[in-house]
């Protein structure tokens, strides 16, 4: 397994392109396009709002469908969201415009919109740009980034990943990579994100939905800005089976293999996005050991990061680590308040960790205050919590509450 | 029913007092007493966070004892929650020190805190302040207002309200009077908030409580400043019988109008607390009309007010009505979002309802987005929002998001 620089043309016959349409600025790439010429499987993952934008109705649609897919197309700018019956067939539009350039079936094309809410597609432009988008589409790296950088709204870095390893006792290499956007409207359940993973991997359809499930519940879902969970929020990974390995059916080495390059591509987009919260100036990561269940500490560790006074204590570097225990405390769920430890982790610069013991059986300890502000004033910070109720784990990422966050809010569309 | 001025000295037969003990700082009042030299019945609702501050489990505890209560010993600076056994001991002597100089005994005296989690009570100071708080107990209205600012932290306003009514066909006046501090932390289910009202009528002691719970499910428990409950929230209410009324030992007419003199004391209070949310510019109420069942109303209401994106656009008085959708789409409430209107009311000159139609069903009209802008650059906005799927209703209470909030509370220890 190894991380490897790159992004959605990573994989084998995957291209990518991105252009500036002009959805609602000038001089931003605004839609994007992933394209295999070869067929894949896909899955998809996609927002628990009850309000869903178009064009994720139209991904959970296409995805019953038995025909192979080809392509995802996208922009930013406009959501396409709460538009009625025009947003469902401006969607249509743009996927059977994608759909024309590409000569295969608007069925065949993902959509994913991201941006304001309301207002409708400006199609005249978009059907005008898809020819040179088409045109565009190339496997190199620097495509794949312009895709990267098209899907951007309040971002302020494009979000790639990839990673390959090797098929057991054959000398074949299989290439996961994807790109990401998302900084606002950031929480559990795909808040405003957007996310593409492509692979060249050869596996059977229903396997890897259930490898995408498991990776974004320990990825994507564990990240939060704004505990808002968005109307648009898309995750689609396409294989189109180029690596020639042997098909894989079921749960064995090479799929276990396959699930963890995923887990890495995924985990390294998830934070990159969580770090870049709207406004943020600093990543958190929340990590809670020894829970009684599963679900417990997934429960606590959101609790934390999701909390804006842990989050506004964290812009302060302020080692105010009577919020982190209220926030465990209202979280829902079981854990004795009398027997909690709490840690500060840093990477220091020999990589090893730095950690300092705040709080043990949930009481101060008499750590030094100066040192504790020391280590919040990184970069990352990692707030490790030990409740001590059973063997159960999770890690969950999030960023600090910051003046910008709500000078970026309170006048977004504008 | 007739609101009137005053607080908690209003009702017949109570007395308060604040003093400036110096607990963290020299120049602000920060202990407060409410004392009835007659005895009372009581009632109390207290945090559902899992980690209690030590005068939380004390009240708990000694609500259940058959002893009359007399006083509520409150304070400012030091919440003396997660202090483990030194925690208790000092809020015993905290409730002790009260008790010595009524001539009581400590299990008579409530106690509440507020202020930084974690840090000892300073004893010493505290005892030290009991006998001029004591010898400063005065029934006047200036003495309750004493009171309300002692329990102040990042409150920048004292909250008091009172109301009265007359007994039917009794000459009788019954009183209800109130002081409330609260302005971060604050989140449905009793957030850092403490309340003490009182009252002189005369009422079993289960029939207070369950007047008590009825009405915060509809007050206190509807506001959000940040979505973190706290440790410390408690509410206490002690009714003396000075008023001289048949004692009220059944659901009656009587007991109807009660209810309703504490609901117009609590819902004032709690509005107050909305108001002055931390860094709060403007107060945001939201109706939820028309919803399929109770819960569902309370959950869409309280979504809204505590969406990070609506109060940060309410602070840009932007009338990002997407955000209003979003929030009620991952609230976990039932609704078709293809039914949902959405107005925008402010009080005008003359009091009448000014009233804007953002959204019908579920997509925006053509408002003059001027007109929003204005009406949303007010002190009190109104959403109104109906859903179209039953009978129920709720309303919720919630504030901006601003820079203030961040600066407060990234630096709020020190």
């Amino acid at each position: 397994m190894r991380k490897i620089s790159g992004g959605v043309t990573s994989a084998k016959g995957f291209e990518a392109a991105g252009v500036c349409a002009g959805i609602r600025k000038k001089d931003k790439m605004d839609m994007a396009m992933v394209y295999s010429k070869t067929p894949c499987v896909a899955a998809g993952t996609f927002t628990t709002n009850l309000v869903k934008a178009a064009p994720v109705i139209w991904c959970k649609d296409i995805l019953k469908n038995l025909q192979p897919k080809h392509a995802v197309v996208l922009n930013s700018g406009i959501a396409n969201a709460c538009m009625g019956k025009q947003g469902k067939e401006d969607n249509y539009a743009f996927a059977a415009a994608a759909a024309r350039e590409l000569g295969i079936s608007p069925e065949q094309v993902f959509t994913a919109s991201t941006g304001v809410i309301g207002q409708p597609m400006p199609m005249d432009v978009i059907t005008a740009a898809m020819p040179e988008l088409a045109k565009k589409l190339s496997d190199t790296a620097d495509a794949g980034h312009d895709a990267a950088v098209a899907i951007m709204t309040t971002d302020t870095k494009p979000k790639e990943c990839a990673a390959n390893f090797s098929i057991i006792d054959e000398d074949i290499e299989i290439t996961v990579g994807g790109m990401a956007k998302g900084s606002g409207m950031i929480h559990p359940n795909m808040a405003t994100m957007l996310s593409v993973v492509t692979t060249d991997i050869n596996i059977d359809e229903a396997l890897l939905q259930e490898a995408a499930s498991n990776v974004i519940n320990e990825t994507f879902n564990m990240i939060s800005v704004d505990r808002d969970t968005s109307t648009n929020d898309t995750f689609i990974i396409l294989a189109n089976g180029l690596a020639g390995n042997e098909k894989i059916v079921k749960k064995d080495k090479n799929y276990d293999n396959f699930e963890t390059a995923l887990k890495v591509v995924c985990k390294s987009l998830a934070k990159k996005m969580a770090a870049d919260g709207e406004g943020a100036s600093r990543l958190m990561e929340c990590k809670v050991r020894n829970a009684k269940t599963k679900n417990d500490a997934v429960v606590l560790a959101k609790s934390v990061v999701s909390s804006n006074l842990v989050k506004a204590a964290l812009y302060g570097a302020d080692a105010n680590w009577g919020r982190i225990l209220c926030a465990l405390g209202y979280s829902g769920a079981w854990f004795d308040p009398e027997k909690v430890d709490v840690y500060l982790e840093v990477k220091s610069d020999d990589d090893d960790d730095f950690k300092l013991k705040l709080v043990e059986n949930g009481m101060a300890t008499d750590y030094s205050e100066e040192t504790a502000t020391e280590m919040l004033s990184q970069k990352e910070v990692t707030i490790k919590i030990d409740v001590k109720a059973g063997y159960e784990k999770a890690t969950a990422w999030g960023c600090d509450l910051t003046y910008d966050y709500v000078k970026i809010n309170g006048d977004y569309r504008s």
